[in-house]
């Protein structure tokens, strides 16, 4: 018999190549695998919630595995701690779980924010953590231009072309734009899930209307087209935070 | 003939030895120098309001050095971010000041803050910027241990032993504790002056208040007793910002 553990996980995802095992780079998931098996002798798979990039954050990343032993949660919490300490990892909470619980497949519902610092002078102490953007962001047309994607839609344009989701059609529930001591912007996302990049491409997309350059018009014109040649660039992964994954 | 500057800088202190130049480490300070070398040939003094310790953050640093030559301000910001920018350091504003002009002697009020993320999970994204504190802090009681302070006091209690400052005596005019999404208090300090470490060290009090260790009594005491040897121990550098000078 195994136990299943749920383990929520805060990280700076700055010098990782993301969370999910590669040739090249450390990921999350490997650097939590390692620790797990430093405490409990045991190789495990840890199935995180979703993938995140090279370079995006988490608040609040959900990953799941079993052991064949029982443990008390908090031991695990602090003993994965300690072992990933080297690494700009955090487990916030441990908890064991049914074993029909599962990171992935029983996440209802996922929220991410993306962080934008914007001021003429370079934010060095919020560098790696926000996207810097020089010129003033109109954010009134940003919050108009964001309801375009509110709602069920083809997010075709929206996707990285390697995405492995089998359908693109996605269904928004909500974005909104936080906007703080003049020069922080925050957009949050929320939806049961979403395609690989879409939340940076909605946001690429956004910056284009905080520019001026595009309007609310033209993201419809775009998520219409369904073509991702249409679409604004991708916006960088170190503003991306996953914040929060409900069940 | 010289012409006078003005800047104001921002830092993250976690990688240099503080502000002022030392044998070991590199220091803001000569950083600034030397990258005002490279775009003018001159090797000029960069003086700061103030020195920070090695660790401490500035948002809002200001410091003034004189150049032979006259250049447009707005130059002199990038060419000093250009060649400062493998550094954790960005020049947010430049001026050409009057020649009485003194980035010390001419400031009228200092701001700092010092932050705390206060939650029993380590924060590893704001790790080297705040200070981490696990156990539950009450604040209500910090808020009234606070005014303690407020007025003009000897503070030979709250100084650290290589202070050089003429006189103990110093006047807090404003302490605030700002409390933001259950884990995060700032505490905000304003004064014409401060002694070396006195924000520290008054954190370090206010901090044994939040842990039920102390009470705002015990502060008093220590306040009058000008003795440092029963204060609290200095708080971390890792949480102190160098908010604001006023001129």
């Amino acid at each position: 018999m195994n136990y299943r553990y749920k383990i929520i996980i805060e990280y700076l995802g700055t010098s990782f190549c993301g969370w999910q095992k590669q040739k090249n780079g450390i990921s999350v998931q490997e650097t939590i695998e390692r620790a797990i098996y430093q405490f409990s002798g045991e190789m495990v798979m840890v199935y995180g919630s979703g993938r995140t990039d090279s370079g995006v954050h988490a608040l609040g990343q959900v990953a799941h595995f079993d052991l064949s032993k029982q443990y008390i949660a908090n031991k695990i919490l602090s003993a994965i701690n300690h072992f990933a300490s080297p690494y700009p990892i955090s487990i916030l909470d441990c908890k064991e779980v049914p074993s029909d619980f599962h990171a992935r497949f029983s996440a209802k519902k996922r929220h991410y924010y993306y962080r934008i610092i914007n001021r003429s002078s370079k934010p060095i102490i919020e560098l790696d953590r926000s996207l810097w953007v020089k010129q003033k962001l109109n954010i009134e047309n940003m919050g108009k231009a964001a309801q375009v994607f509110i709602g069920t839609h083809d997010f075709s344009a929206f996707r990285a072309s390697v995405c492995q989701a089998q359908s693109p059609i996605k269904t928004l529930e909500k974005i909104t734009i936080e906007y703080d001591n003049n020069t922080e912007i925050k957009i949050f996302f929320s939806a049961i899930s979403f395609l690989h990049h879409m939340v940076r491409n909605m946001v690429g997309a956004l910056l284009k209307v905080g520019l001026d350059q595009w309007d609310e018009n033209k993201i419809l014109e775009v998520l219409n087209s369904k073509k991702r040649s249409l679409a604004a660039t991708t916006a960088p992964a170190s503003g991306l935070y996953l914040l929060k994954i409900e069940y």
